[in-house]
């Protein structure tokens, strides 16, 4: 398992416990004309439904040494699966994975909060020890 | 220079032909209440004002093994700035500055324009031969 994916697990059991059934299909995104498929170097994407509801998760660990970085390079990979998912699978909705101290440190002060509100950018909140879902946003 | 550094002089030398002054303030973004700064590890901002108008360039070189990694980043930074630009310096536009080759190949179908619309992104081309700026977009 790479670094980047400690928190893969973590996410698709809080979901789990939250009734979502996680499907298998691997989220293949393609842009534009080219065979080439979207490689973001990023975790694996969980799909998962519930109900009538569907949903994309990004998982992001940041664990790097910049933390900023990786919130940057979180948006990057959101904006781009957002805009694929808008053509391939329109009704899915994405979120991003955060564990709850990441979240407080980026995401409760006005700029993380701005980030969310004018970037749509939404959110699941994962608490990494009991393994559940603390929050969505919004 | 890094390997990252390699067409910012470039960008800069198309804009002073194109009668932007650049100014020599480095550009701090502030996030959250914290002292810290960000830090993307990107190229250095450009700031450049020509009569009333006032700008700031993100250049990206688009040089690593993986294009789509390199425009998840581009794409994370430019939001990232434009946030913290709205805060700072409103009144202040941030470009993205690309090669006239990469955006053909990324910007010119479907999905790279359908990005630029509905995500705001802002371009500048530039041809890397002549140092001078080819389009803006919008």
């Amino acid at each position: 398992m790479s670094a980047k994916d400690i928190y893969h697990e973590h996410v698709r059991n809080a979901l789990v416990k939250d009734g979502w059934e996680i499907t298998h299909d691997p989220l293949w995104l393609k842009w534009n004309r080219k065979d080439a498929y979207i490689d973001l170097g990023a975790e694996r994407i969980i799909i998962a439904n519930k109900a009538k509801r569907k949903i994309a998760v990004e998982v992001k660990s940041f664990v790097s040494a910049s933390e900023m970085r990786d919130l940057c390079e979180a948006v990057g990979q959101f904006v781009l699966y957002r805009r694929a998912l808008a053509k391939n699978d329109p009704r899915r909705e994405l979120f991003l994975a955060v564990r709850e101290e990441v979240y407080q440190r980026l995401f409760t002060e006005p700029d993380g909060q701005e980030l969310c509100a004018t970037e749509g950018l939404k959110l699941i909140v994962f608490d990494e020890d009991t393994q559940e879902i603390v929050k969505w946003i919004p």
